[in-house]
């Protein structure tokens, strides 16, 4: 063949998660695999009528070609939501992304160097890393502990990066995959010792407003003034099928990653702006968000409630305080993945944390969504999981 | 600061065009600089029923998460479409993306090494170079005549490469900036030779079916089995607020430009795309772009009877068969760029040529668009374009 492969595409491979995915599509699979807000959860009546008036009131601007750097009165209200994450930022520095998918690929082609380190906490996002890695970055795992990446872990990482380390990626607030959250002092200490050592930061917040019983504490941006760029979305709050999200970055990133939006596909569809802008312009938000945080604890709950009645001795897990993913441990030893065909035998599906990790790590975690399912599913699915997970004990000792 | 940027942001700077364009926002400047489709011509009716019947038939489906290769009705449709082409594709090998313009940016991640060589035509699109120059390649011009590129200066560019060409971009179709088609006897010819030198085709064709008399010959593409990869649009048959655009890509190619999808915005949202296929499923473009086609063939007429009245002798242009711009040409020795603000004063206003090229070109050239402007703001502006022409070249003699 005459086609030559750029070499960045070596390591761009399908994702283990999207390809156990495919397994678990079969209708009689009860699964906690997906990465999916509940549908039931789409405002698709304010959908309607947004996008009635949009195609009324200003159908040419709507269906033309629009800025690069987003619809005016949208990055205007996301200034304004953000002060309730303790940042203050001028809407020009908000830039409207397809998805905050999109900030994590603009942001690795503006700050990627190939052989360059990225640090990633232990585990996280799989989507930033496949974002991350055509930029050919070395990544760095941070340990965490209960309260989150672990300040003088952090410092290691970036010692060893010999000063070539580019940023530090986090997703501090109910993190896929372990809905783990990182503490209002954690989140001090590691923005003051970031700083310190010239590490910037890459705070990610897709579920920050999916919390249950109290709000977040401020986000890590707020503590790193200058030294933070902010990722936020629509995907948890609206839908995402609209793909819609954003990106805050100091002033010195600002031209750099209009100029490589520009190149990506020169602006976020000018329609889903407008829509979402007619949507949430008079505080839909308000009440709208709360009926999802509201199904998502009941949800947990019953989650939880089916865990302490099905799973046997051995098996850990957490109780996340927001968002859509609980974290399961399985005595040492034992591996998920190769746990999974039997699961999905029984009608059950999971997803391996080991893709999670950057430095590997012993395959023995699972991350369960605990959103999709109905709380009869959740019922007799924690229940054939823990028998998969009991025989698989059993079959050890 | 503790930002480091990465290299390849040296050479990602604003758009001479954008900036420019800017400088013509003023209402009272009758601007023939735009790349902007004619607003008059976006479907907004079928826009309003497509959008309420979505959302009412399929509205959780719209607004989920959906696959990274795109919305199968919309993939089979436009494989059916291709034949027209002369392309015979399968569904699977049809790659939705946010605009065509992350087609490019998609192909740059897997083709395009730093240091290897892209060829383009002289001039070409802008977009295309901006979405290339951050993968940091040589490029290469490609010298054109009437026929389009030259098979030989083609064959000399690959040559020169060593090897290491990636591919020859190329718009067969009423080209940007230029207007200019390639003829049939030259897309079989430059096929021939780019198979027998190992030289991947990129056709990019937003403009084809925008013909005036009669349609263009078939594809590059097709000419070029397993040899091209082929992008698509929707942006000026329908509208460009969508962002709506597809590749066609050899089997090779496929996983890679999967991944590098996933990785760039996860998937185009499937709001737009079902939107769109509910639009166009049942022949609606069979009616609609003719309308678009005698619209922009009367604009054409208006521009070129106005360059015939107007432009002062020395000053040549072409007569494009389809499309939406003109290409005019200065004496040599002129400035279109330090004419840019002289016809702004008079309140007219282009695009200078210069930025299109790759390798350097004088400064004697000019993109005029014919779709924005009224029959009688181009009568107006041609005639004030004609007349600081003709003040400059009275000033030099």
């Amino acid at each position: 063949m005459t086609w030559t492969l750029a070499r960045r595409t070596e390591a761009m491979n399908p994702s283990a998660i999207r390809e156990i995915l495919k397994l678990t599509e079969r209708a009689d699979i009860i699964s906690f695999a997906g990465g999916l807000p509940s549908a039931s959860t789409f405002p698709i009546e304010a959908m309607r009528e947004a996008s009635a008036r949009v195609l009324a009131e200003a159908p040419q601007a709507a269906l033309q070609y629009a800025t690069s750097d987003g619809y005016g009165p949208l990055r205007e209200w996301v200034a304004a939501d953000l002060v309730k994450q303790g940042l203050r930022v001028d809407p020009s520095q908000v830039l409207i992304t397809t998805g905050s998918q999109q900030g994590l690929d603009l942001l690795a082609k503006v700050l990627i160097d190939s052989g360059s380190s990225v640090l990633v906490e232990t585990p996280t996002y799989l989507g930033a890393l496949q974002a991350f890695t055509p930029m050919e970055p070395r990544y760095a795992g941070v340990a965490c502990d209960e309260e989150g990446p672990i300040v003088d872990a952090m410092a290691e990482a970036a010692r060893a990066a010999r000063g070539d380390a580019r940023f530090f990626y986090l997703l501090p607030n109910f993190q896929n995959p372990t809905g783990q959250s990182i503490s209002a002092a954690r989140r001090a200490a590691l923005a003051e010792r970031a700083a310190a050592l010239g590490l910037p930061l890459v705070e990610d917040n897709p579920y920050g407003d999916l919390w249950f019983d109290e709000a977040p504490p401020a986000s890590l941006a707020s503590h790193a003034p200058g030294n933070a760029a902010y990722l936020g979305s629509f995907s948890k709050v609206l839908a995402p099928g609209l793909r819609l999200g954003y990106v805050v970055a100091p002033a010195q990133l600002g031209p750099k990653l209009l100029q490589a939006k520009q190149a990506a596909d020169l602006h976020t569809p000018i329609f889903n702006q407008r829509i979402v802008h007619e949507v949430i312009r008079s505080g839909f938000l308000d009440g709208h968000v709360p009926t999802i945080r509201a199904l998502y604890k009941a949800q947990r709950d019953a989650m939880l409630a089916a865990l302490d009645r099905h799973m046997p001795g051995g098996v850990r897990w957490n109780r996340p305080a927001g968002g859509m993913f609980l974290w399961l441990r399985l005595p040492a030893g034992l591996s998920a993945t190769a746990l999974l065909p039997k699961a999905v035998e029984r009608g059950v599906a999971f997803v391996p944390g080991a893709p999670f990790f950057v430095d590997g790590e012993p395959d023995n975690t699972m991350r369960l969504s605990f959103v999709t399912a109905s709380a009869e599913q959740i019922e007799r699915g924690i229940a054939a999981l823990g028998a998969v997970l009991g025989e698989a004990i059993a079959a050890r000792s």
